[in-house]
């Protein structure tokens, strides 16, 4: 490279920090996880690891220590010094000259922890969610920096005061939310999207799934389309940061009598048990 | 933010360069555009701006001036030197902390100048390519920053030998190359994929297109499955970096006697005819 801009300054090529060649901003070439802390305690850090260790596989990432990634978790984490922290770590495919198929490249590893948000609200009085069509790659079952399709998906749902949007694909079959996994409650039946190339196995549903029956709930792993959620009785979904959090508001129509659910609410209690 | 970690290294928030925080990494939420000069002569640059402009507007990033942008690509053109130069520039969303649906961000640019590499060898005696199934996202007519797709086959292309990847869709037609337009010759008819959301408006398709006819050949417009494509008379690539490169071998198979076609020469020579 000649040289570069950044803004409207001229910086030498040798004066450039590294970080405006990744491949991570190129081409969102690379993957990431996020975990969280309840009070002091991480929480289900192993599967974090593994799902981030089939990602950089999948995407052909090669020669990371997971031991290593394990070590840097534990250490930022207790050097943060929070209780209720929330973790994002990623690794890109490296940095250097931008090339599609470039090889060689040190892949490069960032980590960020910050105090959890206060959801407490959302998880008491459920959230509104739009849907939208699901305009996102075919391999969404790896957690991938590619998330333009989820950013223009929340950024659509915000605008219309709602705090999800829920996607659906071609067929009218929803797949999952935005940032989230996405429940519905019939009776005492709980049903979800399989997982598939277009769904993130995410982490949080595994457990939502393991601990239904405690609730007194038959897990369905179906897929629904947007008219079947608007009649479910409850809804909900789950994201590692907030755990569950009651959907009362679907394409603005009324969920039940637009309270979290008793199902919904039993669920909460179950994972709060997970989690210590 | 409490803290981050670069590699094995804390940092504290304040310290961090803004470059890790960028909406490009976290999401590939971003916009780009690659242009050339020849000689000393920067081709098609108010095209290219178009394009950005419209990408900008899809993925709803907005309040640039696109004269600043022309300002600045011709001032770091100007200040390379480079006769021959590749210039790439692409604006994120901004930098902050990770929020999939954050307002009020600063959008980010950043460009780079560098040296056209030497592809004579490609345009003489044309490149092999492969297709892939084409797990893109459904808005490809945007340029975005999300090309780990792109990354994949390219990366599938050349462990096969092979210089491109041509995607193919759920339905087995073509839309176009990881990185490239593509085009095939029956006869004196010229064939590539109509314009639409999975297909990007190639700043080069459109100079061959235009020129096509004077070297007599007549466009349609039209899908085509891989198998027809293996039966061309003649088979190319356009892109801007290089315009257009003959293929000459699709899938292992050879195109005709495996060297670049008439028309494929001509339309190159018709093309350099254009960017003086």
């Amino acid at each position: 490279m000649q040289l570069a801009m950044v803004g409207d300054k001229f910086i030498e090529s040798e004066k450039l920090d590294s970080a405006y060649l990744d491949y991570g901003t190129f081409f969102g070439d690379g993957v990431y996880e996020v975990l969280r802390s309840y009070d002091g305690k991480l929480f289900a850090l192993e599967e974090h690891l593994a799902r981030f260790k089939r990602s950089l596989k999948e995407v052909d990432i090669n020669g990371i220590d997971i031991n290593i990634i394990r070590q840097r978790v534990l250490a930022a984490f207790g050097k943060s010094k929070l209780s209720n922290a929330k973790i994002y770590f990623h690794i890109t495919r490296g940095a250097g000259p931008r090339d599609h198929a470039a090889e060689g490249l040190e892949p490069r590893f960032f980590l960020m922890v910050s105090d959890i948000e206060d959801y407490s609200d959302q998880k008491q009085n459920g959230i509104s969610v739009i849907t939208v069509p699901d305009t996102r790659w075919k391999r969404c079952d790896i957690k991938s920096l590619n998330l333009l399709a989820n950013v223009l998906a929340k950024r659509a749902a915000k605008r219309r005061g709602c705090q999800e949007a829920i996607f659906v694909d071609e067929k009218g079959f929803i797949t999952e939310g935005s940032s989230s996994a996405f429940f519905a409650v019939f009776g005492n039946k709980l049903r979800t999207s399989p997982l598939a190339a277009n769904i993130l196995p995410s982490i949080t549903r595994h457990f939502v799934v393991q601990i239904a029956p405690n609730a007194g709930l038959a897990v369905e792993e179906k897929q629904m389309k947007a008219e079947d959620a608007a009649k479910a009785d409850e809804l909900f979904i789950a994201v590692s940061s907030k755990d569950i959090v009651p959907v009362v508001k679907f394409n603005e129509i009324k969920i039940s009598d637009g309270r979290p659910g008793k199902y919904t609410k039993l669920l909460i209690s179950e994972f709060a048990k997970l989690v210590k």
